[in-house]
């Protein structure tokens, strides 16, 4: 189908036509279209949905475009939609309204599924508990597997997808999970107890997200039961929200570092994305004022040797590339959990020794470059020597600075972007000034 | 267990403990503590696991580990452990192997593995074909219910998970799946063309892994079954293998950014990981020669007002950073598949407007800085008037050059760090330095 034969009914308000092509499109297809809808489309599209569709389709929009749509609902539709959906993305929807829309939906909704709601809208929305939802199979360990199996068959209609049976002791606590190859292959009087599968990777209400997403990577998980403290199974993620919540977790670590915020995606106007980034930018300009102060100290140097101001970018640059190497690194690796403060010293030393190599090669070759450009042994010394060092100094900063962010509980990517390549550039100049002003007594 | 025990255990070689260890461990956790073993103990302490265990621990650790056992291990061992494995990880193992050796194992395995393994090794390694296994349970159409249980049972045992039961009709050709939980609850006799479900999302084996992780993560997918180009099933890829792609591209996306590979995770030598960053580092290092001999060009200006120095930074860095932020934005949007071409007008007049709005504040903010500092209205308002462009140039820039290489079919990532930071130094400084000159001679 053509975008612009979609944008002209669009325009046109084709119901019929719109209706129809909606009617044979996956949910997530029509997400896409109405994240890129025009704002005031939006609302007119989605309420061509029935209460089901619009459920599937709201679950799969981004946060933004749901944001929108929930604005125009009226505490009628919406609670026919919140019916309709799984637990979990349920909680999301109406944890996003304010709070006397959210009672006026709420009170139009079962009991049973109102009671389920409150008590998840009480997890950290980034937390294991925030991300699971409270649909899965479960049976108790005493029954035999054809009774197992008639459990599942009833409860099956409520679950989306069983991935795994979870076996329950007659406290509901999780003791063992039953995989439906195993069922399917063993005959029926066995009991559950002697075909379970007692080894259960779970997880506890109160873990964050991206440990969760890790923990699915590492042991290549499909769905990992959830646990209360008491070891009481109240819930289960499934691998499908994992992955959004790895790409939830990566965007906003990339934002970080380049000195934003996730929540940039949240708005697409100009003022409120400024106002996210210019606190990071003031800082960073308050930071350079520094760098100014180190230049003016050493006005007397530069208004000798004026040259020395044409090397300023070069010596910045690189520091900063280098920086945000180590930096970038460091981070990922505290990321992914292939980095622990345990290694600390080797990774200093590493990236010392790397900072140290590339910092000999960059500073022969500016040295170089500097004697072709000035014909001045001196200046060359001192620029080469001050890219070294400002070389070096960067790529231990940018190990040592994010395993001290760790270290200090706070999240290492916001280190990144703007705070090093302050800091960088203030002691590259530095050295490159305090070099140049020590030679220049020395040497003339 | 304590990281301590262990390493104890290990320096005393304590082959009775370890295995003891290990039989009640987890392979991923074998495969973290292989991977934070020293290089030396690697492949001593994989040759205490059986052919088995061996494969699974293989399947788990990281690349540079893998890389470190497999030199270590003959053609017999290996042989054992490929054997064992999945096909696609099979391939993966047998793909790292140098041409000879690679040989010498195929020739160990059973005829028909090493025909499916040598067409495996066929397919680009980051496309569809090149991540999918081909273990799968697949049904033919004109079965019913209880045949295909029989047919399913018959093959559950070579498939690890059976996330999706495939339809094929008679010539092979993937026409449907088939849930598990459908046939749970249909009748016996009702033929599989009834109640298979012929909306199936699948793809091609060309097909970039990047794209592959979108599908999956668009579609809440499990696992998707891949066909050739004639439509004839040929294997499947699973999320768990997906959740790898998608922390191997994103890592991939943010060493690039930084102006480094991911090939740098598969080494710790500081002489190959400075091999791999210089390259870019001297490109910026070339280009801001460019910036030095702007700086150069305009000495005249710089001698007459030397405190025009101090501000180099501030305008290099600030301009630096709303380039980084721009850059991120757009890379990371292009790669989630959030931004496409189509939007580039829309997108570039929003950044701009981004960029002007900072722009502006920082533009003030250090006007009345450098009033504060220098007493100079004349000097504020060329600082001012650069850094309101700086930013503004940076900001477009950041958004533009992206979508040009993507248009050029270039990745963008590459386009980020080094590359984007250089242009904006030259273009930044270039406008500072030529308001300063026009302003001079205009207002002295």
């Amino acid at each position: 189908m053509k975008r612009e034969e979609i944008e002209k009914r669009i325009a046109q308000r084709d119901k019929k036509w719109l209706n129809k092509f909606f009617s044979h499109s996956h949910p997530a297809d029509i997400a896409t279209l109405l994240d890129r809808a025009d704002d005031d489309d939006k609302a007119w599209l989605f309420s061509l949905l029935s209460s089901e569709r619009a459920a599937d389709v709201l679950a799969e929009v981004q946060e933004e475009t749901a944001r929108r749509i929930l604005k125009e609902l009226d505490a009628k539709r919406l609670s026919g939609i919140v019916t309709e959906l799984e637990s979990d993305e349920a909680t999301d929807i109406v944890g996003e309204l304010s709070p006397a829309k959210r009672e006026r939906v709420l009170r139009r909704i079962k009991p049973e599924q109102r009671a389920e709601l409150r008590q998840l809208l009480k997890y950290g929305e980034e937390t294991a508990g925030g991300i699971m939802a409270t649909e899965y199979v479960a049976v108790n360990d005493q029954v035999t597997a054809d009774e197992a199996i008639e459990q599942i068959r009833a409860q099956a209609d409520e679950v989306e997808d069983i991935y795994n049976v979870y076996v329950l002791d007659k406290n509901g606590k999780l003791v063992g999970h039953l995989p439906l190859k195993k069922l399917f292959l063993s005959s029926g009087k066995t009991k559950v107890s002697k075909i379970m599968d007692p080894e259960v990777v779970k997880i506890t209400t109160d873990m964050d997200q991206e440990e969760v997403a890790n923990i699915f990577s590492k042991y290549d998980l499909v769905a990992v039961p959830v646990v209360d403290k008491r070891g009481k199974l109240v819930g289960r993620i499934t691998v499908d929200d994992v992955l959004d919540v790895m790409e939830e977790e990566f965007t906003e670590d990339m934002y970080k570092m380049a000195g934003s915020d996730g929540e940039e995606l949240l708005t697409s106007s100009p003022f409120k994305v400024a106002r996210i980034r210019l606190p990071w930018l003031f800082i960073c300009l308050f930071g350079e004022m520094i760098s100014a102060g180190v230049i003016g100290y050493f006005s007397g140097t530069l208004r000798q040797v004026i040259a020395l101001a044409a090397f300023i970018p070069v010596i910045m640059a690189m520091g900063g590339n280098i920086g945000i190497q180590s930096i970038t690194i460091t981070v990922r690796g505290i990321a992914t959990g292939r980095i622990d403060l345990s290694q600390r010293g080797k990774l200093l030393l590493r990236e010392i020794g790397i900072g140290a190599l590339m910092g000999t090669a960059c500073g022969l070759l500016v040295g170089f470059l500097a004697v072709l450009r000035y014909a001045e042994f001196t200046l060359a010394l001192i620029v080469g020597t001050a890219m070294f060092s400002a070389i070096t100094v960067s790529a231990t900063f940018g190990v040592f600075i994010p395993l001290a962010f760790k270290y200090l509980r706070i999240d290492p990517a916001v280190s990144a972007g703007p705070f090093i390549t302050t800091v960088n550039d203030i002691v590259g100049l530095g050295i490159y000034f305090l070099l140049a002003t020590l030679m220049l007594r020395w040497l003339t």
